[in-house]
């Protein structure tokens, strides 16, 4: 089957490093879903959002970063079990996947009245980022509190302190959202070299952090040249 | 984006005529995930089930009873508000969508040793459907109870009682699943015609009822021929 993206994903994640590995672990990170020219109807939209609408959405989204050309592996290694236990794909939400799919529930912040796009927060995607569906957030159909759910029990908390050496250039918002990702730990699975420098891409900023005893530096963030 | 199935459907819903509207509201309902050859590996369903396992799976699947040809329209009318109500297409959960995939989650009921299916719960899918993806349902990233859920709110509950006038040739199991979907209330929306005789396939069966005065009757169950 041959699928067609109708709408974009815009935040201030533009490359992987920093990506939250699922949903709703950085609440505060906002992005715009900005739909294609020939799916941009304000009329597909009518009951999403307003006093009789849904709070949440599901994205259905291309692991576009992963190559068309790489064959799928029975087993992938999660980063949640430290990388070095194989586990059988359907098993997880790895991007390497056969159909590179991925899904996300985020809240709906705001619908733009011409179609154009919807505001979220929460999700776990790239900038640029394609998107092939949106489907509403049934409680009913969608919502299972006692699913026991594996090695995935519980959500990953956040495990760094986070210390600016420097003033941040960024608005609140977008301050909290940056914070709340670092505290998650964006660093390769068991990776530990104190005084290691880290860089990673924020909308248009470039930010670079060291870690070391369980807190986070900031050490430097400015605009991309 | 070109994506392939992985997977086919497998269940006792041979039409589209008394299929659930949304997962999970016939519980009693069997079916079996058969992995096409090419994804056939024990492997790949690895930490799927068993004592470390997950209860549910998320399916992504393709509603392959409409036609590609099918121009996408951005309104669609529920069936769940007497199908005389527009709604925006992505406010919904309709198959008439520009990307013709489908969400449900589905409760694992066994796997395979050797990889070849999964057994499930409570899909609204039709016999024969392609699945490309399956994950697993996790409480953290994909539950939340508090979500508003517009005109969805609330599962449709049963409202008809059901009653036979022949002996049910089914297993128990079947009979129950039978019973529960009948109970839903499969007629069109709006659709209230007593001594009407509707049809239904089942498995191997054909089911004939009739439906007045809030009790459906289960008139003849035949082979099929």
């Amino acid at each position: 089957m041959n699928i067609t993206p109708i709408a974009d994903y815009h935040g201030p994640l533009t490359a992987k490093f920093g990506l939250p590995r699922q949903s709703g672990l950085a609440g505060s990170l906002d992005g715009r879903i900005v739909f294609r020219p020939e799916f941009r109807n304000p009329d597909a939209l009518r009951g999403l959002s307003g006093e009789d609408g849904f709070d949440r959405i599901w994205l259905i989204w291309g692991f576009s970063e992963v190559p068309e050309s790489k064959a799928w592996q029975p087993t992938v290694r999660p980063p949640r079990l430290g990388g070095n236990v194989r586990m059988g794909v359907f098993a997880t939400r790895s991007p390497f996947r056969p159909n590179r799919l991925g899904l996300s529930c985020v809240k709906i912040l705001s619908v733009a009245p011409d179609g154009s796009e919807i505001r979220v927060a929460g999700a776990d995607l790239m900038d640029g980022t394609p998107v092939y569906d949106i489907k509403p957030y049934v409680v009913y159909a969608d919502c299972f509190p006692e699913a026991a759910t594996g090695f995935a029990a519980g959500a990953p908390q956040p495990r760094l302190k986070v210390e600016w050496e420097t003033a941040s250039p960024l608005s609140p918002e977008d301050t909290a959202a940056l914070e709340e990702i670092l505290a998650l730990d964006p660093r390769p699975a068991y990776q530990d070299e104190p005084g290691k420098r880290y860089g990673m891409a924020f909308g248009a900023y470039d930010v670079a952090f060291t870690v070391a005893d369980g807190t986070l530096t900031i050490k430097t963030i400015g605009k991309k040249i």
